[in-house]
């Protein structure tokens, strides 16, 4: 198997992503082409690197693909349509690889919209398939019943689930509720018998586990996904000033500190691998902007996977 | 000031709100007339008992108040239109009370759709106007407008706020982001000349307290809602289990004990109040289903500062 890998457009810059790449080429049977506009310091026998002039920064659009031919982006991308290698792992702008997977790689005949999927993890120290989490602004019923496909595909081939549940991300459990394109895409996923559809979700079911795939639209997922984030945040912030108030908060603040951060653990995002650009030719896989070593790797093991368990096969033979 | 209080279909019942009555009568200077089905077995001078023979029950969707003309909230909204009292207060069902404010109360002229807007708490130890909570499925630009000027009222004469910063939350921070909705309701808002428009929100803006009046379709609004509680709920756990994990950690737990509780009550949605179903002829507040004393008490002060502000007779001028 053969990887490819943009080096280029991350926050932490080409060197951190590099380490990432040695560790799973130490741990990996693969090959790895990397792009970029700097040789590797790095030398590996099954490391190769092809050069690129141009960069893919976090500001470019959509329409950036077509004047920078030569970014390691569009590079790596193309690379892997032409089968020289099996799958591409970037770590620069979300709206650039989309447009380079729609443009270049091409969405599957029967798919309307690619979206971004990606494992989330849950209360339950499992993970659930999250489809869409924001590829797209709007979405019809027949896409979001595409994403549920796509979902169920990528949990019982990814994930190991035989007959992973689905849920639609709506504003209350029973099937009238919602807008209409809720109400709609409630009918049409209900109707996919290969499906194990166990109705709508709200909010507050996001990190319970208790569904393996959560199917939304763009904009929901979006919303969703940053409320998740805000959250944790403020409440990270809460608890470090309840441990930093007193002497002897600060204490008891050290004792729990490791079991804190070992609970901690099963929501770090960076050890569930980056999005995959579902419904499109090519494994695609868009990693965190700001991953570091840890979050990079597991990108690479994520596509790695994929490549493995044929999951672009398994898609196409659904929607070709 | 006179204010009729709907003592059914709440979680934990009448005896539980009739608490929150007397402290809330001892501590101002009001009269109350509570809705029910049994007088309370409370007697004060400033408190009056209308029977009624109904109940809503949560279950009870919007159609029922053609039903049950006789429950405790359709007699007491009616009494507050007929200007018996100056506000309702009801802890019951959320689609029975909107629909007894949109048939009875009626929308302001110029609103098409009314919203619940609440107070919600953040990070700067302030709180946040936010509408629409979720009373509508969808909206359109000019809805999300209104809620603009609804929030930019409120947070100015009840949060005491001279020129209140004013968000749409979105899918990203840019003026173009977005499905059409919320691009046009981005341009629509930017055209109020009266509002400080600060542009788009993401979801992980929401707890920040970096705006003053968060503007939502009731879509979205329910559904970064829901995710907050459930992110909130799976850390609490997350939380817990990390200090009962071991001795050490218990002890370390009972050190921060207090401290954490103390920050923690600044998200405490019950001194907050309850939700204003905002853009109707009348003051008509919402308190949770599962209100305890604490909750239901902040919502009749809720509902008494709505009354003392003028806050409806405010609305009334903009949008009559």
């Amino acid at each position: 198997m053969k990887l490819g890998i943009d080096l280029m457009g991350s926050d932490l810059g080409p060197s951190e992503l590099l380490k990432a790449v040695v560790r799973f080429l130490n741990d990996y049977p693969v090959d790895i082409v990397v792009y970029g506009s700097d040789e590797p310091m790095i030398h590996h026998q099954r490391l190769t690197w092809v050069k690129t002039s141009q960069v893919m920064e976090m500001e470019d659009g959509p329409m950036a693909i077509r004047r920078k031919k030569d970014a390691s982006m569009v590079v790596a991308v193309e690379d892997c349509i032409a089968n020289k290698t099996d799958a591409v792992i970037s770590a620069g702008s979300t709206g650039a690889l989309l447009s380079a997977a729609v443009l270049l790689s091409k969405p599957l005949p029967s798919i309307e919209r690619p979206a971004l999927l990606a494992n989330i993890p849950n209360a339950k120290q499992t993970v659930s398939v999250f489809c869409d989490m924001g590829a797209n602004s709007s979405n019809t019923p027949d896409q979001l019943a595409q994403f549920a496909v796509l979902g169920h595909i990528y949990a019982k081939s990814m994930n190991q689930i035989n007959q992973p549940t689905v849920g639609l991300l709506n504003i209350g459990s029973e099937q009238k509720k919602g807008d209409e394109l809720h109400q709609e895409a409630f009918k049409k996923i209900k109707a996919l018998s290969q499906l194990n559809f166990v109705g709508n979700l709200e909010g507050r079911d996001l990190l319970s586990g208790n569904v393996d795939v959560i199917v939304t639209d763009g904009f929901s997922g979006n919303i969703a996904l940053k409320t998740v984030e805000g959250t944790v945040s403020a409440f990270g912030q809460l608890i470090k000033e309840a441990i930093m108030s007193t002497f002897l908060t600060k204490i008891g603040g050290l004792l729990i500190k490791k079991s804190l951060s070992i609970k901690k653990d099963r929501y770090d995002y960076r050890k569930h691998g980056g999005a995959m650009l579902a419904g499109v030719h090519h494994p695609i896989i868009k990693a965190h902007g700001s991953s570091d070593q840890e979050a990079f790797y597991h990108a690479i093991r994520q596509a790695y996977q994929i490549v493995e368990a044929q999951v672009i096969e398994k898609m196409k033979r659904e929607f070709i």
